[in-house]
């Protein structure tokens, strides 16, 4: 029997990713009567297919354990989805080549709803082509929109980076907003789900503290609403801070920050809610503004990981490889909510075909009656998803983030009869 | 003799201003024969014209001790500069009857170049008016542009947060980029003085490492040049991530944020470099990009101050005061580089009237001969300043930053003729 375990990230990495893949190999190398080795591979499902395996007893020992607080993801990520097994065999019988010659039974996928659906795959692709390989998902997205999980790693993160960055900003618009800027738009990710932006109600220290107003990609955006709000709190505290998700929506379903033709607010392709929303709100109220668009800075901001995320990320890392070895197949360990106060959580088993490819919006309840903020409810579920601090070490001012070498095993098996992807 | 001292904070505020408010106000009532009390006017200059003097002492100790840890300004900022003494002679006369009602003496005004200079003004309409006032300024910027100091306050915790966050952003770049994103392009603030751009080549571990290219103010943009390099760091390491400065330039001079009619890459007038710049390359070379707006975030981001500028921010607020009770006047306590390994620094005191709206850039021997990079020169100049954490504390997962209750004396002076401002 194949005995090796092969660990690879997939998709959007995240602040705490390489937790997780610091939770699959600590716990594997924990296991030696279970597992021989283990690998990963360079750049996801791509590393498999193009036999890119990077040989993990080549790194410093330390250089693995510092994993656990190093941002991005240390082995290369991917946006590869795998085709139709029945049209695209030939990728199916081109995993079970590299799988065979580096003796591996073990696939450990580390990702968010699309990278499970991979996991799935390839689990299905053993029983289809006979081949004995167990594959497990690790669940990772910032955008907090699996399924079957009460969160999901590298949520948590990101949410404390925004709601504390928020928090920062306003008491800098607030600060001078008498005599300078009033308006102030952080745009933050999440195409389809308001979670994160949803985190930077967080920042609030009590009712009508900023953000004043959140728009989300699950309430459409009505405009005249939304000016009439923005007027509002410029009257009541003499500025407006605005969070607004990069996916909302207009009234149409229409994404938002595209680009109309003869758009009164001519805009480039590229997008950029806040900028447009930005010239909007100048063109209708004259206000002084600013905007920032914090993109990728969100998930990837480890300098301020929030414990009880990185604890997540390391844990259902470690708990992929336990329910291996207790003889579990095709699963996905994820976050179960035991209690809020005090937060106590721990890790249930879901089969992966329930998680691949579900997504989750914000629950209507989640959302405030006027679509411009969270409920008390909302509030309760994210507080504790943000708490603790895991400050990475810092060296010269600045953190320490270790990179492996990734030295890659001997390739055994011919390249691959389309090029290497 | 008036012997009440006032505080107040002007311009652009930042991670650590309020340190320097604190460094005042502490050092002000630790010399209870020199000083009989210490205000801050709400809103800078502002405030005195509109007799809006905050009373410290209904404060809580606690909360003025937490200002060495709080962003923004605690006291309100303004951006407003003071007329001409000949032409607006009633600002000064209302200036004097406010600092008479209140017995105000000493005048401490934190803030950048700008503000100096009405720092000067004050000091000056003391001589002009017959008023006997001491007036000192207190050196604040994240611009780093203010000449006579090593460093402004202010900068390094913002110099520090850039380097982090282009540190963090690039490993998740990289992480991905061979399926995903390969450009991407970071905007930090400087319109004029390429300094906070400067800051994130501080994220390279060496050479070769990410940021690739540097955008400054003091280069003209050349179009053909930068897509070739961009190319070129595509084709070295796969993808390439840019730090822009807000203020870069066209070879005519003109502002490159700045919509030409008939642009071809039709953007608003609101600015933005990154969008512009990402519009650009996409045009041109068809890669994936992401581009990010760090904007305030950059100078509030107190999650992350730099200890040596906490430090130096807390000591020019103590020092100014210190200065006035060795009966100086007029002066700016600024920060002397004594030593740069280890660095070593202390504090010097310059004439107001020499450091008012004086603008430094960097000086051309920091700049690489590509233009798109720092010296050795530069990094030994900057590496210090962001040296050493301060993290403040935490509560419920978020840094706690408490407000002032911003008590007002009662107002004793008629509204001023013309209205409040």
């Amino acid at each position: 029997m194949p005995n090796n375990a092969l660990y690879a990230q997939s998709g959007g990495v995240s602040a705490v990713i390489n937790a997780s893949a610091w939770g699959v190999i600590e716990a594997v190398r924990g296991h030696p009567a279970h597992f021989s080795t283990c690998y990963a591979a360079r750049n996801g499902i791509l590393g498999v297919l193009n036999e890119e395996i990077i040989d993990l007893d080549e790194e410093d020992p330390l250089t693995l354990a510092s994993l656990r607080h190093t941002p991005g993801g240390a082995f290369g990520s991917c946006r590869f989805d795998l085709g139709d097994p029945d049209t695209d065999r030939e990728q199916y019988e081109r995993l079970v080549e590299v799988f065979k010659a580096h003796n591996i039974g073990y696939f450990f996928y580390n990702g968010g709803g699309g990278s499970m659906d991979t996991a799935l795959k390839v689990s299905r692709m053993g029983d289809l082509m006979g081949y004995p390989i167990t594959a497990v998902g690790v669940p990772k997205t910032i955008d907090n929109d699996m399924g079957y999980t009460d969160t999901s790693p590298g949520f948590g993160s990101a949410a404390k980076f925004i709601a504390t960055t928020v928090r920062e900003a306003s008491l800098d618009v607030e600060s001078a907003h008498t005599s300078s800027t009033r308006v102030f738009i952080i745009e933050v990710m999440g195409r389809h789900a308001g979670w994160l932006a949803a985190a930077a109600a967080l920042a609030q220290e009590y009712d009508g503290r900023p953000p004043m107003l959140i728009l989300f990609p699950e309430v459409p955006f009505d405009k005249s609403e939304f000016l009439t709000n923005l007027q509002m709190a410029v009257h009541c505290h003499g500025y407006c801070v605005v969070v607004a998700a990069e996916g909302i929506k207009n009234p149409d379903g229409s994404l938002f920050s595209v680009a109309q033709e003869h758009d009164v607010y001519a805009y480039t392709q590229l997008g950029g809610v806040a900028p447009r929303l930005g010239e909007m709100i100048r063109q209708e109220t004259g206000h002084k503004l600013h905007w920032s668009v914090v993109d990728y800075l969100q998930r990837a901001a480890r300098h301020l990981g929030a414990k009880t995320d990185v604890d997540q990320a390391y844990a259902v890392g470690r708990s992929a490889v336990e329910g291996v070895v207790a003889g579990n197949k095709s699963f996905v360990p994820v976050i179960k909510r035991l209690s809020n106060n005090p937060y106590r959580w721990g890790i249930d088993q879901v089969p992966l075909e329930q998680v691949a490819s579900i997504e989750r919006g914000m629950p209507k309840e989640f959302i405030s009656p006027d679509g411009f903020g969270i409920t008390a409810a909302c509030r309760d579920y994210l507080r504790p998803l943000i708490g603790g601090e895991d400050f990475p070490p810092f060296e010269s001012g600045l953190p320490c983030y270790p990179r492996i070498r990734g030295v890659l095993r001997p390739q055994r098996c011919p390249p691959m009869a389309y090029g290497s992807l």
